[in-house]
This record gives C-alpha cells, structure tokens and sequence, in this order.
C-alpha cells in the first residue's frame, strides 16, 4: 500500500527517469518532481543529450507556483554550464525551498558541487532516497563519465547446460518469446550493439530493436580482426543505424575502402591478429559511445570477460539440455585453475519469465555499480 | 488468508504427508485429518513401510467420534490385503458419512476400487482435491508402482556456463551453503543415491545426510563397470548404509569377492564394457529400491539422461562463471543435432536460494509426473 512520504515523490521521479532510458545517449537519466502544499505541482524527465535537464521541465510545469516547494530529483542538480545553463542557479532563482536527490552526481570532479550551491543559497537539501535505484539506473553514464569507456552489458540466451547452440551451430530457438522480447528493450537501452563477425557471417542479422511500440536501433559494432565481413551484409545496406566494423592491421586496405564506400565505418584497433579490445572500448567511448550491448557468441563474450571490459551479464536459461561435447557454450575462453577463482557476480537478480529464468549480475570486478 | 473449505484440511493432510517423504521406502506418503461438526478429531500420516495407514492412525485419534464424520485422505483408501488390512472396509466399519481424496491410487490394478468399495456402502466421496499437488508429491511411488524401476531425480550444481568443476577439476564450492543444505534433504528423501566411480576416487565420499536435524541415509550406489572402487573407501566401511556396487562382466572376480568379504553387494548389469543402465534400474526396482538421488558427474548424468532414465531434474546454478573448454560440463553426452529436439524440462520451477537459483523439472518423457 502507498504511503505519503519522501520515497512516494522520488519513485515517480524515478519511474519517469527509468522510462527515458536509451534515449539520452552518453547522459544520465534523470526525473524531477515538484510538490507544493500537498500537490503535485511539476514533472519533468531529460529526454535527451541538448535539451533541457529534468529540472528545467518540471519548473516550467509548475510556473509560479516553484516559488517554496519541494523539488524532488533523481540526480545531484549540475552546477556547471555543459550544454545548458546549470539546474542549481536556477532552483534558486525560482525560489524553491526543500531538494531532495536520489543520487550524487558520480564525476567526482563535480560531485556535491551542487548540493552545496543550493545549501549557500539557504535551501534544505536532503540526499540518499532511493539512492540506491539511482545509482543502479545510471550506471552506464556513471561509468562513462569516470572510466571515458562504454558501459558493457553482455546478454546471452543458454541452455542448462550452457550451450548457445547445438552441435551441428542450431540455435533456433532457445530462449521463449518473453525472453527475446526483452533482448529487444535492452537494445533499445543501449547506444551499441557488439558482435563478433562470425555472427554476420552465419547469420546475417539486422541487430534492430523490434517491439511491439518503436524503439530506437542502436549503433552496429562488428569484432572483425580480418575485414572477413560479406559486403552484402544487411547491416551495412538497410540504413536502420550506423554500423563500425572494428579491425586491426591485419585488415585488406582495400576491403577497408569498399566498406567506407558504402557508408560503414572502419576503426582500427592495433596490428593484430586480434582486435585489442580494451583499446577499442576507449576508441569507442571516445567516440561518445557510453553504453554497448555485446550480444556475442561463447568466444568473444568469453575474451571480454576475461578483459574484465563487462559490467553487468544478462543471461536468459531455458529449460532445456542439448548436450553435445564441441557445441559451443555461452562463455568461451581458458578459464581459471580453481572454483574460488571463478567470475562471480554481485547483485544477483532473478526474474521469472515463463518457463525461462533471468539471471543478471555485475562481475565483482565492474567499478560502474555500489 | 485462510478460507475453510475441504482444501483447507487436505492441506493440512498433505503437509502431514510431505513431511514424512523419505521414510516409507516404496511405500506412497499419505496424510490423513478427520472432521466432525467443525472440528478436527483426528489426524494421521503413515510412517513406515508395515506400519499402519494414515486412515488408521487418524480412526484411532477420533475414537467413537469418528461415526458419522468426513475424512480427508491424500491417496484413495486401499482395497486390499497388503501388509495391512484394507482401509476402505475399516472406514465402513467406523461408519464415516463422507471421504474426501486428494488422487485415485495410481496402481492401474487397484485404482478406483476403494472408491467403489466406499460408494457401494453408501459413503460420499468427492475425489480431486489439491490432487496435482498429492500427484507430485508420489511420483517416486506412481513411477515404481507402474514400471517397477526407480524414480530418479537427477540432483547437479554448477556454474553459469555449465560447468561442475573448473579446467583443473576444483569444485570447491561451487552452490552456497542453503543450495547443499538442500541437497542432505534431498538425500533423506531418497532411498537411495547413485554415483559414478570416478567419484569415488576423486572425493572418497560418504553420501550421508547431514543437516541440523537428523536424516536417514540413503542406501549407496556406485557405477563402477571395472570394478575400480578402492577397497578403502569411506562408505565401504562407515556402516552408515549399505553400499552396492553396480558392475558388468568386466570386474575382476577376485575385487567381488573382497568386496563381498567387507560387507558390500555387487550387482552384474550386462558384460559391459559399460554398465547396462536400464539393466540396473530394473534390478534396483526388483530389490525394492523405489527412488535415487543421481548425484553423478556429467558423464553419468549424460547416460541416465540420453537413456530416458531420469525422471526429475534438480539444478541449482551460481552466480559464477568459470570458463576452461575442457572443464566437466554437467550435463556430458554426444548431444542432439537440432535445438528443437533438445531435451527439454516440463512443470518448471525457480526457488531463489540467495544468490543461487534453484531450477526442478521433469523431462518430456517421464511417464511419472501428470
């Protein structure tokens, strides 16, 4: 049952920021709500990189009436001019009383910079409601903005046994309808989708979000240390998102040029004979690529664990057991010599979806949550 | 909240019956509560294969009061002579107005006769209350009933990528400790619990149940085709419970004798060079062993499942991943071409245990559960 306190206001707040997700690019989802003598007065969600901070939306709601409210908002209001004019000068001007944040903002450059113009000001800031939802919500921009690389959400679909396909490469279908529409809102969540090559080879996918409502296509990433991408390739004809092919010095230069020609992008990511990925995730987020969905097969999910480049593992398990020695699992790489060592995740969740499990987790080694 | 009604006492029949699983042998558990004019006058659950039937157990509770009351049985009141004498005529006798069944006996020779028995002297009887859930709580009994071999319930824990133990062959640990807690449950519920050889080399065993509360151990069940079992072993000599060892014509005459001489039983399953897995079933069966815990490796689990042996599936998955391309999968066998003949699990269910989940199903083919 609702009761009327801080968390009532802030989980609207936070609820609107967690709806905007994917739509904001490198910057943070954030929700602000405004409350006056019992009411809501204001509402406002950034929508996306540019336009106006959450704050800005919910004072315009409320017009007049800002004048000794309470603001509630997911994320420390900015204190610097980025691309707009900076929230905290402008509460003030409005006059509000009370702020309540969810969140700091996690730049320790600018953290608590905020807060502390508002106090100057005379205003109550109260901080840590539902932080911890916040801090969870924006860990892909908190981990851009201290690392400058992508946040790396690794997805994949099993069987019991851990396989992604059979023996003879069937993969269709493991996971239920409930299962795959998901993978579709995680696309739609993230500014990249990565893939390794094979993948385009044998499947030839769009990697396009299909809901039943429109989604945004995320940028299409394809690990190619050897320009081995079919020309013909859908990803680089149907126009639905930019596609990058990352490669190394092993790459025909002029294999290289007929992929520019017809629009794709090509970056290279040392000599070889492998992609070197840490180099390509800072070459991606130096392109303000902040957040990356690695929808691989078992080698290139297991090279980017064992680059400890992943931050959150979405595995969808379905109730089946396929067997087959050599059939490709989900992890693929040398592995460590003792169970203690093993990869473990944090903050396991589990969400039941039919007869499918969702397990998700952060590897204990991802700086970018708690 | 509670709302009275007949599923509101053959709950508590059940609960009465599920607490006893694990000490009937082959016999079914069944739990019994009697009612007359809104209150409870008798209860009993049938402990012990010999011992007296829930119905008696709960007769005796009500005494004279039991004339003219309503009786909620889990299972249909037997028709016969067995160890006991029949409970139908005994209900009769005591002059009970109505019996209330959870399911019918699933003895195809037997089922519905005690029904008929109860009718013809003027008894009402109302059958299918809570019966899907009296159903799974006697598959054990319902399998051996109908094809006098074991139910087995195939028992693994392993890692998100499948794997029971890293490159190395280290296994320490990989559930947590509510998810092996579970497992000594599991035990004391089985008459039985069979593993591999290798096992027995690796890890000198003792397969007890071990838990807070005492539990009744299980009898041991070795696969051992060559008859490798070191004559040392743990659970050759504990006396904690008998030993059987499973062999084919190619165990050395004289390693049966010296097993003979320390008090285990070795049974030929076919001349090998691998043990006849159905073979042993039927012989199991025939020795009245009427469920196994199948705790094997892979390869074991892999042959049970590959012959349509394994009636439950029980796996509980940690958060962890391990990788190592030659790590034990859990489930090992020669695997089926086409994902859509994947060997796939019915009735599935979760149970978080912390950050391990515990996923149950019972393969397509089981004849024993539905």
């Amino acid at each position: 049952m609702d009761m009327m306190n801080d968390e009532f206001y802030m989980s609207l707040a936070l609820e609107m920021a967690e709806r905007a997700q994917g739509q904001t690019g490198i910057n943070p989802v954030v929700g602000c709500v405004i409350v006056k003598d019992g009411k809501l007065i204001g509402m406002g969600t950034h929508l996306e990189r540019g336009a106006p901070h959450a704050e800005v939306h919910a004072l315009q709601m409320a017009g007049a009436k800002a004048f000794g409210s309470t603001v509630y908002v997911t994320l420390e209001p900015c204190s610097h001019f980025g691309k707009t004019p900076p929230c905290s000068e402008r509460l003030i001007a409005e006059g509000v009383k009370r702020v309540v944040i969810a969140s700091k903002d996690p730049n320790p450059l600018v953290a608590g910079k905020g807060i502390e113009i508002l106090q100057g000001a005379g205003i109550q800031v109260d901080t840590g409601i539902l932080s911890e939802r916040s801090r969870k919500l924006n860990a892909p921009f908190m981990k851009f903005i201290t690392t400058g690389r992508p946040y790396v959400t690794l997805k994949t679909a099993s069987t019991l046994d851990g396989k992604i396909a059979s023996k003879t490469g069937d993969s269709k279908w493991i996971s239920n309808e409930g299962a795959r529409d998901r993978v579709h809102t995680l696309r739609h969540r993230h500014q990249a989708i990565i893939v390794g090559v094979s993948t385009v080879i044998t499947d030839d996918p769009e990697l396009t979000t299909r809901l039943s409502v429109e989604g945004l296509n995320p940028t299409r990433i394809v690990v190619d240390s050897k320009l081995r991408i079919p020309l013909r390739s859908k990803m680089l004809h149907d126009g639905a998102a930019p596609t990058l092919i990352l490669t190394t010095g092993q790459g025909d230069p002029k294999k290289r040029e007929a992929l520019h020609e017809i629009g794709a992008e090509v970056i290279s990511c040392g000599e070889g004979p492998r992609v070197d990925l840490k180099l390509a995730m800072d070459l991606l987020g130096q392109k303000e690529i902040g957040s990356i969905l690695l929808e691989g097969g078992g080698t290139l999910n297991g090279s980017m664990l064992e680059e400890r480049l992943v931050d959150k593992v979405v595995l969808f398990m379905a109730p089946k057991i396929v067997g087959g020695l050599g059939a490709p699992s989900n992890f693929m790489f040398s592995g460590v010599e003792q169970m203690s060592d093993a990869i473990t995740l944090n903050d396991v969740e589990f969400e039941q979806l039919g007869d499918n499990m969702c397990i998700t987790g952060t590897p204990v080694w991802s700086e970018s949550v708690n």
